[in-house]
């Protein structure tokens, strides 16, 4: 299985959910991206489907969405 | 650490998340609640902050609500 994707913009909601994901799952599955140091990203984002930030693509393709920090649209 | 608690409803919504969030985490690392067939354990989602399913209720206290399937207030 490839890795996951953790997307977040550094919100209060994205931080605490991050130290939660990445004690659930090993860092080395998954690669953190701050859409909002990393605006380049927030197409790829999109593109792979993601609604809100903070939100974890897996490897299969699906999206989790996880609580509501911001929408992918306040990003762009 | 604690066991986390996986609450869900059964919807596909539900099911899909399940299957991802078992994949991601060691299958002993978490119980899983089927809210529908298990009504009694609706208070306890509602007590520990579950809104909606489905919803894994870590070890720390943190709730983290996963899309959205159904709410909690529909279950009760």
């Amino acid at each position: 299985m490839g890795k996951a994707v953790f997307y977040h913009a550094g919100c209060p909601v994205c931080v605490s959910a991050e130290q939660d994901i990445l004690q659930l799952i090993l860092a080395e599955q998954v690669e953190v991206v701050h859409l909002g140091t990393e605006k380049g990203k927030v197409k790829d984002a999109d593109a792979a489907g993601v609604k809100s930030v903070p939100a974890l693509v897996l490897a299969n393709g699906n999206v989790l969405h996880i609580n509501f920090g911001a929408s992918i649209d306040d990003l762009k």
